[in-house]
């Protein structure tokens, strides 16, 4: 009996059902429904359209009905939309959007792969007007560059510092726009912490961007748009990146069960409450391992796993779920940036008793071309040493550093896993102790309570309380720009100056980047000075922290120079 | 009471137990001696200051005796020689290469770190000679450099085709002088196996170098050398990096065991046969977790982590020793390249049931600027599915997918381990399938019996024996360039030229990079067709292959014009 297999949208999910599908059954009968006229397409690379990187808009367009048939022999029926399921019948209701004409098709097994719709908040004045977009499929992005270009743009609002927001907005500014990114919360990528997120900010207001955090899309006038806090910004469109909404209209109408998250609920195998149906990608709920719950979770690559998982659980294959980690990285002008499961945020809110390391290493040997210091955190499980997750930020090999940590996660290790890992090193390429064997050691040192470290963001308050900060670098370093009431005892002084160093209070020390303060926290420690702490991410790090809210607030700066490098 | 800890050696194991000894014991009496002028320098980076990426070889010499005192105050002592041990009064003698006098100094615990020493074998004619150099240490290099730029060299022989061999070579042609290696393998670059090494191979022609395998150096000559095969070759200067011998010589001499491999023999701790004396670095065995046997492995990153625990020893911190793995690195003219673990030769040698498959995805999204093919290889246990190592080779971010695998090894992964890895991606920075995730996939359809494959280096021997082959490419691509008597049946035709392929004899299958191929090969074993299989590395593995071999030998070409691309 030949198998008879609906697919419902393509792209990720969809075609690589369909691919491996027809790779387990030759005589299958698979037909892939798509709303709109592109049948796959590399999603994640639209915003680079924007930009000209991907020039030609059909090169976004990976595969078509044809290529599809040739090499598959799967039917690809692009404007056909998908308007309901009869579950009892098991057919689906299309309706092609050429002709307006409605039919029916059955099947044994449906799969449902529908995505997420940007969120488009209607109460918003102007939300509908026709220079408001947003961006999920080619069609998008054509009309959006179109307008931009036809029009001549020169002012553009992106609404949303997420992945997507980020993404448009770099694309845009290096297609010289000016361009504004409005973020409700207090920092743009929510993977990332708060302190790492600093470094993003930076990288937006140094590449030209104007950046507003804390702040909302209030209403979008003829010309201009206006923030929650009253802002006016003069824009000429909008580009709406604040989210997406798994697309669960279609399931809900059948009656299939939806997930406490919103999303399609779904067994192991990706099998919705109809044994029937299935499905994938954007629009179900995923179960997160390190949270121990349903999640969203909008990436490519998950998808493409259920969609392979789909296929063989048609076809007898049995397949692990080891549910998902969360893993991701991005681009952004001259930087690179990775991370994977849990920050500190989410660790915290998941209840997890966490800690966590900030490094900031040279990633790779100093002495080469293109050594630049990459910024490393870590969060572990306390006291279990359990890698909980990583957030890596830098110019070089940084998504490497993530898939090691992201490995990791799966395979259960911890700290002294991390620590004892032999990772491959050549000056060119890395250091011989690599930044994660790094960020383990350090992590250790903290959870075996061989020394203590207070966090950057904590500098300010140790600044303001007039806290006895000591600088470890060499005086030429600290005239170059220090903490404003740091005394300046360099590492190579400090033994002859240990009458300097008070025994009755805290004392914290920094240097650069946290190798001297490191080595002069353990020489006081073992010299009996018991209220010694390392200050994470020493002089740089603390730099990065103050800089973004130093130049959008009025507040004091706490350092008299930043040192970025 | 005092510790008093001598260390013999400096560079990556001795001053790394050096500071660690520090931050542990702040008053521990901590002495380092060292043969040359220089207590740390960058071991892997000597080769650059050929080509003037590293143009001051000061550069290269990491911390002075000075900075030793001030930061750590530990006391480096240079130009000192230690002549031998007396273990039974627990005793040193130095020798002072500046003045030539010898004394004693005493110890508690001794740690040597001596290092290994290049291979110069004497009975080879002019082998003393004043222009035959070797790498090992800034002095070294600043000769070979010297001897090059004050005589205006022209043309110089590296002998041996391992790390240092090929390093020096790549920075001499870069110095845009003319380079022959020499090597008496039959390959270059022995971590990878055959079939990889001849995309090294291809590398080093294309960058001018004249690469000569199968042969050794016979005889040194006055303005030329003489090869084993009786090839003249003139050259003004000749760089021996024919390999590295431990320095055993003092532990010998003072009795310590040696091991198997002739090198230092250590336990767990790296504790010698004298419980006072330590060892690490080159000049050790260590043991070898998937060879399950002591090796030798001169690497940096090991020798860090060794003198991390021997000094973590000596203060009673109990340390973990998985054994090595040999993970590595190496940045040649355009190619990035990483390998992990066995190779299939090692494997095979070491007895294991092993299977391999070599894949040719995309690094980075294709559409995006930069994304090049990568060529990965991986080796797994057969039937068990664990992964034994990995071989890439590419241009963008190799090392990254070799990290992971190393971190499977020791984390004891198995392909169903790699194909679930949840792995970052962003369309600059990789694939939503990564490579190592895609090269799982692959292992586990032929561990499983999912389909079968031949390897790139069988592929001469089909040709030769007019076996079926099927190019699966678009009918323009095999125009362009194919085997020499393969059936053109594109994969987007193949469903109506059924009738063109055998049933009674085997079918082999092959389009540019494998993709085409596993679709039209898992099609045919659908269809019936009991003796198909896919050829590993596909057009591009083939052309990159026969390249070089066909440059150097005079035998008929297998391909009418190579594709690597």
């Amino acid at each position: 009996m030949t198998n008879k297999i609906l697919i419902v949208g393509g792209v990720a999910g969809g075609a690589s059902a369909a691919a491996r599908l027809r790779r387990l059954d030759e005589n299958a009968e698979i037909i892939m429904f798509e709303k709109g006229p592109h049948v796959s397409f590399s999603n994640c690379s639209l915003p680079y359209h924007l930009s000209g990187m991907v020039e030609d808009s059909k090169s976004l367009v990976l595969s078509t009905p044809e290529t599809f048939k040739k090499r598959f022999n799967i039917e690809a029926r692009v404007n056909s939309e998908v308007i309901n399921i009869n579950r009892e019948k098991r057919t689906i209701m299309v309706k092609d959007a050429v002709t307006g004409n409605t039919y029916e098709e059955g099947y044994d097994k449906l799969i449902l792969s529908p995505g997420a719709a940007p969120i488009r908040p209607g109460s918003i004045e102007g939300i509908h007007n026709k220079n408001v977009f947003t961006v999920r499929n080619v069609v998008d992005i054509e009309q959006l560059n179109a307008y931009i270009k036809e029009n001549d743009l020169t002012d553009v609002a992106v609404i949303g510092g997420g992945f997507i927001g980020v993404e448009v907005a770099e694309n845009l500014r290096l297609a010289k726009l000016n361009v504004s990114v409005i973020e409700f919360a207090d920092q743009i990528m929510t993977p990332y912490d708060y302190d790492m997120a600093q470094i993003f900010h930076k990288e937006m207001v140094d590449h030209g961007v104007n950046l507003i955090v804390n702040d909302g899309l209030a209403k979008i006038n003829d010309g201009s748009i206006e923030t929650q806090s009253g802002k006016q910004i003069m824009v000429q469109a909008v580009v709406l990146a604040i989210g997406v909404r798994p697309e669960t209209r279609l399931a809900e109408d059948a009656g299939l069960e939806i997930g406490e998250t919103g999303a399609i609920k779904v067994d192991h195998n990706y099998v919705t409450s109809d044994s029937n149906i299935y499905a994938v990608g954007d629009a179900i709920e995923v179960y997160h391992r390190l949270l121990h719950k349903p999640a969203l979770l909008a990436l490519a690559g998950p998808a493409q796993k259920q969609a392979r998982a789909v296929a063989d659980h048609i076809y007898g294959i049995p397949n692990r779920n080891l549910g998902v980690i969360g893993s991701s990285s991005i681009h952004l002008f001259d930087l690179n940036a990775a991370s994977t499961g849990l920050n500190v945020r989410t660790a915290d809110k998941a209840g997890y008793s966490w800690d966590s390391v900030y490094i900031l290493p040279a990633d790779k040997v100093g002495l080469m071309p293109n050594s630049n210091v990459m910024h490393f955190k870590l969060v572990y499980e306390n006291p279990t040493g359990r890698i909980l997750g990583a957030q890596a930020i830098g110019k070089g090999n940084i998504d490497k550093r993530i898939e090691v940590i992201a490995t990791m996660i799966t395979m259960n290790g911890t700290l002294e896993d991390l620590k004892d890992l032999e990772l491959t090193y050549s000056p060119m390429l890395g250091t011989a102790k690599d930044v994660v064997n790094h960020a383990a050691l350090v992590a250790l040192n903290q959870l075996y309570g061989k020394y203590r470290e207070v966090k950057v963001a904590q500098v300010r308050e140790l600044v303001e309380n007039n806290a006895f900060i000591i600088d470890a670098r060499e005086q030429n370093e600290y005239n170059a720009g220090h903490l404003k009431n740091a005394v300046n005892i360099p590492l190579s002084e400090f033994r002859d100056r240990l009458d300097e160093i008070p025994k009755d209070m805290a004392v914290y020390v920094h240097c650069r980047s946290g190798q001297r303060s490191y080595n002069m926290v353990m020489a006081l420690k073992n010299l009996g000075f018991t209220n010694i702490f390392n200050i994470s991410g020493s002089y740089l790090g603390i730099s990065l922290y103050e800089y973004y809210n130093d130049l959008v607030t009025d507040r004091e700066k706490i350092v008299t120079t930043y040192n970025f490098k």
